[in-house]
């Protein structure tokens, strides 16, 4: 089964499809931007892609939301990725002797107050965790080190100095897996009535910029007592007076309350777009 | 007056920060970390502090947003940066003969586009736009070029070989401005009823997580026509069962409309922290 993510061999992307599918008979089609990732899923060249949506410090990922919305693609599953940064370098021991560390500067300055507790060690700048780890295996010199995942240790054959390095340990990062298909309300006339335990389901829509206009749009869920989970506004571009919404609420588009509900918000939306309804998922810290 | 800042001489953040106050009479405190930046302010090291809190392709930056939980800061302003790139080396001239482009790997994927057309050109990634800007025109190697903004072309001596080189134009960052003192809303039976034109007040409130708390919590709006203009949840991380609001809205708390709002709202909120009534403003190309 082959499978799109963002990044190199090594990326947190890769760990997360891999804790999501299991290791075995996946393949991974390793892409260059997001927007590659997309266009992989909606061209039939892999089955399933592998995306993040929001991590716990750095917010939402827009650019995402923003192929959600153009992409023919719906949302079937998401996982929780705990990101837990280590020290490696190409030998055993301890921490005297580095020298040079490499990573991606997001990756760094979570890292900081570790990185400051090194003394005489240069700090420097690369592309990604999983290429730094790449770049470090190359150099078989002892004196380098790189922060990235143990995956990224596993897959370049480098030794852990330190563990959970990171300032913050409640860093969690959600990934969601999509696949070709949009995802549609099923009639009002429909029998369809099955319900996956703890379901979500995730909706984009357009509201226009007039007092009250989110108020009234949220009745629709409150009236059947359903839960929302996610609410996010963003200004649309280029059109100064609606808002988008990314929405995300407890259960299943084929129940019957549910549907009624997207019904409902139709009536009151500019436009809807459903990503989906999937299993939901909850973060846990990796042992 | 001084100012704070994350980041560097020449960073976006500094140019926003001399677009807001204009260029006279500020001087800057050059932070490492948001978390210096609120510290610097809290502790009446600077008078104000410029920081950024979300980005049009990026989102919000959450760690900003749990800085104004826990320092005693409020917002007293807001201004919409355009994320404008440009190709700077040591000399004037075309295209030819950059061999190597250092910047922040972030601005080198929002420039992917325009790199992928020059041939033969090693990317590079650097800390930030403006170091990499340090680093070019301390070399005085006229084939290496840094991508970053007109102000560090200014700050360091370069030239541009090229302008608007990222792959979106609408490309905007929102900072907001802040000050030492808590906001607090006026009592009821205050007297005060000043207005800002187009004046915008900011809070975070604390939600329990049941069906209808935010249709609720948003009733407290509607009922009085006040127009929402942000709204965005985020889990509590280590508070299962509560949701954090950011919300923004149109007035000022020193109406008698947003007061009696917010003194309502303060009857369903687990909490609130309210960040701040500020003249709004409006993101603008700029020439």
């Amino acid at each position: 089964m082959k499978i799109a993510i963002q990044g190199l061999k090594g990326a947190y992307s890769e760990l997360a499809a891999q804790q999501f599918f299991g290791k075995q008979s996946v393949a991974f089609n390793y892409c260059a931007s997001f927007h590659d990732l997309f266009t992989a899923v909606a061209n039939k060249k892999v089955r399933y892609g592998v995306v993040p949506i929001e991590n716990s410090l750095a917010g939402s990922v827009h650019e995402n939301y923003d192929h959600f919305f153009k992409f023919p693609v719906s949302i079937v599953g998401e996982h929780f990725l705990h990101v837990s940064h280590r020290l490696l370098t190409t030998r055993k021991g301890n921490l005297l002797g580095v020298k040079r560390v490499y990573s991606h500067p997001q990756a760094l300055a979570q890292c900081a107050e570790f990185l400051r507790s090194l003394s005489n060690v240069e700090v420097l700048p690369y592309f990604d965790t999983a290429g730094a780890a790449a770049f470090v295996a190359a150099q078989k010199d002892p004196t380098l080190a790189a922060i990235a995942s143990s995956h990224a240790a596993k897959n370049y054959g480098l030794k852990t100095l330190a563990s959970d390095i990171q300032n913050q340990n409640e860093n969690f990062t959600r990934f969601a897996i999509i696949e070709l298909g949009k995802a549609t309300v099923p009639s009002r006339t429909s029998k369809a009535s099955a319900k996956t335990k703890s379901a979500k389901t995730a909706l984009i829509c357009a509201l226009r910029d007039i007092p009250g206009a989110l108020h009234k749009a949220l009745t629709v869920f409150a009236l059947r007592e359903i839960d929302l989970l996610k609410i996010e506004s963003r200004p649309l571009p280029g059109s100064p007076f609606s808002h988008l919404f990314y929405l995300e609420f407890s259960g299943d588009m084929r129940e019957q309350h549910v549907r009624k509900a997207l019904h409902h918000l139709e009536e009151i939306a500019l436009t809807i777009k459903i990503l989906g309804s999937f299993p939901g998922s909850k973060p846990k810290l990796t042992p």
